[in-house]
């Protein structure tokens, strides 16, 4: 079976992006790396614009637009950091978005989405329904749907990162043992792993599910896609997805060594050593990877491991909560 | 009169730090620039390792230790971002530290010295007596005191922030119109006048004080240092010095275009903008810059300016305080 994304469509991608897209850095610190027991650098892409690294796969797509598609204008459905992108890149592309979201989605990340000029439609049901009804909406209008991960554009862009991660590693002569990376609908995890797999292939590929949303870890086993239990809660709202995507799955499971689940207590914890030792602001799901480093899912004692934390839109209070000092 | 540093001693500065310190990089946010009403470029040096930039001077100095003084060790006095850097430095050069720190120091920065390997003395008593006793327990040692910022070395050292800001605006093609440096015993702002001014003349360059520690400003007034008045208060610990430095204080004297105060208020909104639209994490003196581009003590409107954060070492209570929404 062949890939609907490959490294050289990663690299396209990246090119695109160059004047675009913030090239992130590898955060380190000595103390960060004492309370983990081994290397850990942190791809730090809450410092990416709008706050995650969906802006490079919603440019990606966006940049690739017919003129005739720009006139129409574009529409995502999406928990909030994808919306924030699309927002954000049809404003600099000179064209319009509606963006779907869930009605629970954080304050923060609605407010954002306007901000950027973004037509918002706030959705109460669940994640089907609001799919039918982003679908309904871009049929009426016209729009070009531009959904979150199952995209061989996203897929590309968000790989960018994993690209970066290689060309920073290698001008820093260090090669990961391990690289980290937070999955939800798993375009982050896809391109990452293609990136990462060229260029560094023996590092070991980990995924990192919220408890309760651990589709990816259960289809890896199944050998096919199998979605969540619905009616399952978690911090990490930017993960909350149902079933891995259909060009996703096959590239996660055949690149990724193992997945973990980190709990809201573990992710909690990951925000708050991010906080201390790291200086910046993660939001839970952008915290997940980090967390299931601190919290020993693997045995990475002693290893070099990178540790993507793809965001960093957060609600004050849920931040404040997260941060303070335990009981 | 000629001044203790020079452009040159900042280059030197930097050649030293390459392997060392870390490029922090330039952050925009579009959210920032329309809160601010000009393009604010804000050089994240609460990613500097130890938190803030005062690794820069302190390895600086330190590098250029004899192998007899290095043998008998440092000693700094510092609120704690010095006292980190100077830790960290030793410990990365194969020497021990001791600092000195007000009783009054933020827990976590205590907490962090410690953890970079010093001795820590707590000291209960004004600035004056903590310097007094710093120095005492330097002879007594045979320690070499290295002073937070009224130092060559220092000064060039803290230089290298200006430096990389210039090297990064021309690398983008942009030209500031403005500088922002907070200014505590003037150090940071020294060096960073000298970088600036020699590369882009044309800069207006600006230093921030918090409200009650405005000797800078009074002391450009007066044509000469001029101390506060004891017993102010400031959340700013960072900034909290009682008089301009004697080396310090004429490269300030030359260079700054103007100083301006801000308040408590001012700062903490600073920290929740840093925290919302650039995902940094930001302490109070750390913000004093953003702080004043925000409240508008200069008029900016249209101009690119840049916005030194020259730290992100803060208790969690006085994070979450800052940042949580205006009742």
């Amino acid at each position: 079976m062949v890939d609907a994304v490959t490294y050289d469509d990663v690299v396209a991608a990246a090119a695109r992006l160059r004047d675009v897209a913030m090239r992130t850095p590898l955060l380190e610190a000595a103390l960060l790396n004492e309370v983990a027991g081994a290397r850990v650098l942190v791809k730090a892409e809450m410092l990416q614009k709008t706050g995650a690294f969906k802006l490079r796969g919603a440019w990606n797509r966006i940049a690739q637009l017919s003129d005739d598609e720009r006139a129409r204008g574009v529409l995502c459905y999406s928990s909030g950091n994808h919306a924030q992108a699309i927002a954000a890149s049809a404003s600099l592309a000179g064209t319009t978005a509606t963006v779907v979201m869930p009605a629970t989605a954080p304050a923060l990340k609605v407010e954002r989405c306007k901000a950027f000029g973004a037509t918002v439609v706030l959705h109460d049901g669940d994640r089907y329904s609001m799919v039918t009804r982003a679908t309904d909406i871009a049929d009426r209008e016209g729009r070009v749907l531009i959904p979150p991960f199952d995209h061989p554009d996203i897929i590309a862009g968000q790989g960018t990162v994993g690209l970066e991660i290689a060309e920073d590693m290698t001008a820093r002569d260090l090669e990961p043992d391990a690289v980290v990376v937070p999955c939800g609908g798993g375009g982050l995890s896809a391109g990452v792993c293609l990136a990462i797999h060229e260029r560094f292939p023996q590092a070991a590929l980990y995924g990192v599910e919220p408890a309760g949303f651990d589709d990816t870890k259960r289809s890896l086993a199944a050998g096919r896609p199998v979605a969540n239990t619905p009616g399952a809660r978690t911090l990490c709202d930017a993960l909350m997805v149902p079933e891995p995507g259909a060009l996703t799955f096959p590239i996660n499971a055949r690149l990724l060594s193992d997945v973990a689940t980190v709990t809201d207590d573990e992710v909690c914890h990951a925000m708050a050593v991010a906080f201390e030792h790291l200086k910046v602001v993660t939001e839970p799901g952008g915290a997940a990877a980090l967390a299931a480093v601190l919290a020993g899912k693997w045995d990475l004692a002693g290893k070099t491991v990178v540790s993507i934390a793809s965001g960093g839109n957060v609600d004050p209070a849920v931040f404040a909560r997260a941060i303070a000092p335990q009981q």
